[in-house]
């Protein structure tokens, strides 16, 4: 809404940090240098600060944000809400919107512009891949992606590499397992994407069938980073940093018994876990359903309700730098 | 709730124009003169002045909303809500009613009476026509109808008529074509009879089949109004101030070859705008599904999201109003 | 979230009040002790008195709730919604999550640990019995359950309690009666165990088919309170203090002749109330379909719309208790 709230969109950097958050799009993890990341961990751990001392702040106080989502998504959505909430800002839950304007037929860049009457910020959810993008595009507010499709989920990968950040402390020197559904499970996409910033190995633990897409696997060689493939956890938990466990979907599998040969590679258990590294992080993007066994949950290796927790963090540091309050 | 805040509902006018607001319900556009009208249009002036210096305000600071919608519609409650949200309040969003207490065979009134314990004013969108009179009949608090069947909508009535003025700076003298399904649309009736408070011109442009309902029309002749109808935009795009278009509804057609004929008809172009007056609005409430061109939106006439963002100013107005806070 | 703001949870009572509900989940019933009964009717008082002066406060200001609710309720969610509104703090709305992780197989305490990364406490509705039990042990931060399955409504029998308290000074020595399906009413379970750490008696009103579960009897026998049973109202009429009505839900028939013969039994008329006592109160956990007729309504011994009201007050109470700022 308005005036001195409303921003000019500045596409690309500028010397000074805050500008070149201020107004912006978050709508892809390809959009941020390594520069960017280091001001938004800042941004995060001061986002965090502030939630331990007094759980909440003014700083967005009058400022409203649309959370549009198209296709359910309890902890994102409530992430966000909470995120623009423990910044003093109210939020438009738009939620199941799939009965209502839109299925009178409306176009996405007319419910954005439509929104953006109302709203100062708006975050979406939507199946389609780039909804993001064309939702940016037609804004003259800021759109933050939350999730398109089999496409980008760029605040999860910010979330996911500022915890491995304060896991262990820095990120350059790291190796980097990734488990799972590698073909379709986008948090990895865009996670492995944010660690070619850095000096990080990386080693991808599938089945055959759920490889990393050749596209990616290419694009991550061109960026000068060593990679490495395996079927087995087995082969990497000696000496991973990290270990990013993902679910692997059952609807993925045409043969059923396939699908349970895989499934037991992947369980992550105290037995394993005591083959790891002392000081490494586990971290699942969640919601898990067998990839990690409960019992591992007390092992202080387990990071993912601190990675939860952190995107709390991350998605105040995006709201706030958007809105140019940082 | 309670002491100071809640007040004896008023029904007709006071000397006082505060007075007249304060503690009434908003359920029919007939319960406006010309001078509320004006005092309405002032406060959402303010309102806009609010949000364009700083976006919000504490005037409803402690006051909750809720939000009651029996059908969906992103639209209208998103408005309501970031109103509410943007005059310090905040909001109960009861989306969905269908899946509860209601379901279970509630009465409205009885749902009504239950709201009014944990809400200092409720808003109500339902299926039927009259639900807003009788909800605001069983109510103490005052209760704003968000739209009720095919019957008002009162707050769109009202956003389009201050779009008019805002648009054009008065109301008098102009010639207003209204275009589309003028059988079935509530948001022209309502603004057909906010115009007959004026010294306003009206033409209505129609397929034969869904032209204005006799029983309006007469109406409209009993004010005094010098009323036209015609099936063609091209005899009106010349002379009128206002063009306000409307969706024809598909599912309104037994006979879909008869559709397809006057759809054409009725879609703005830019071409079409060539011929329209240099001062004029282009209006439409949303959503739209080929009415108006989308090579038209860049077209300084084309106020159809300024139309949107007046929704939110006169939202405001009504809120702190029958809230008895301006 | 955090700090200062997050307290060890406490099993049993402590002498210092205000610590016994510090950090404390709110999962059944049985938890009270008569001290905490008079210690939450205290605040609820207070709370009220707030409402009636200023309608909100900021005491829970920078709090966040996490509403969620895997069954529909409209009273019991807006209640608690408005209830953190009222006290300055937000909400996380979390309704029809059967569309989402939940859907996707996430077990229930990771969606709580889940939601406790981004609020301070949780409200939970959910089908099955024992569900909220098992949140309030995975979770770190006060669980408050709003109602498991036919188990525990515990925040019900707290306000319907209150409701007794406000409505007639004392809880003491009353005769109160419950009428309708007493076997799967899970309201009029809570009420009954309340009403047995005060010296009361009860009689229970219902068809033979669906009387008082034999285990619930057995226990407020136990308890040395003087309990009755009866198929008729007419037989208690004369004599309570309370007269506690609840559907019966046609649902639960076989037969549905029998379920019309027993329906007209508790129907609450303006004729059956001439013959109750001039001080006594009607009250229903609402919604009703019919067993009290609307001409009772303006009855002053109606007292369930204030029992609606109170529950914002018990449910205000509980909240700031929990948190720790009253």
């Amino acid at each position: 809404m308005a005036g001195e709230k409303s921003a000019p969109k500045i596409v690309g950097l500028t010397p000074d940090r805050r500008q070149s958050f201020y107004g912006r799009d978050i709508v892809s993890v390809k959009q941020f240098s390594r520069d960017d990341l280091t001001y938004i961990f800042g941004v995060a751990d001061e986002m965090r600060s502030i939630v331990k001392r007094v759980g909440a702040t003014d700083l967005l106080k009058g400022y409203v944000l649309a959370n549009l989502f198209y296709e359910p998504s309890t902890r994102t959505s409530s992430s966000f809400i909470a995120a623009m909430q423990r910044l003093g800002g109210s939020v438009i839950p738009i939620h199941g919107v799939q009965y209502s304007s839109v299925s009178k037929g409306e176009s996405l860049p007319d419910t954005i512009r439509t929104l953006e009457c109302y709203a100062d910020v708006i975050v979406l959810r939507h199946p389609e891949v780039g909804a993001s993008e064309v939702a940016a595009r037609y804004a003259s507010k800021p759109v933050i992606s939350a999730g398109d499709g089999v496409g980008e989920h760029p605040t999860q990968g910010l979330l996911d590499i500022y915890t491995i950040y304060t896991e262990l402390g820095t990120i350059d020197g790291l190796h980097v397992a990734m488990v799972g559904d590698l073909k379709n499970g986008r948090t990895v996409h865009s996670l492995a994407r944010l660690l070619c910033l850095y000096d990080t190995k990386m080693t991808f633990v599938s089945p055959e069938i759920l490889r990393l897409p050749p596209a990616l696997k290419e694009e991550l060689i061109q960026a000068g980073r060593p990679i490495a493939e395996t079927a087995r956890v087995e082969d990497v938990i000696e000496t991973v940093d990290v270990l990013y466990v993902t679910r692997v979907q059952k609807e993925r599998f045409a043969d059923l018994r396939e699908y349970e040969a895989v499934k037991g590679y992947y369980e992550i258990t105290p037995a394993l876990m005591e083959r790891a590294k002392e000081r490494m992080a586990l971290m699942h993007p969640l919601p898990r359903v067998g990839e990690i066994h409960y019992d591992v949950d007390d092992d202080p290796r387990a990071a993912y309700f601190r990675q939860v927790e952190n995107g709390l963090y991350i998605r105040m540091a995006l709201l706030a730098a958007v809105l140019g309050k940082v």
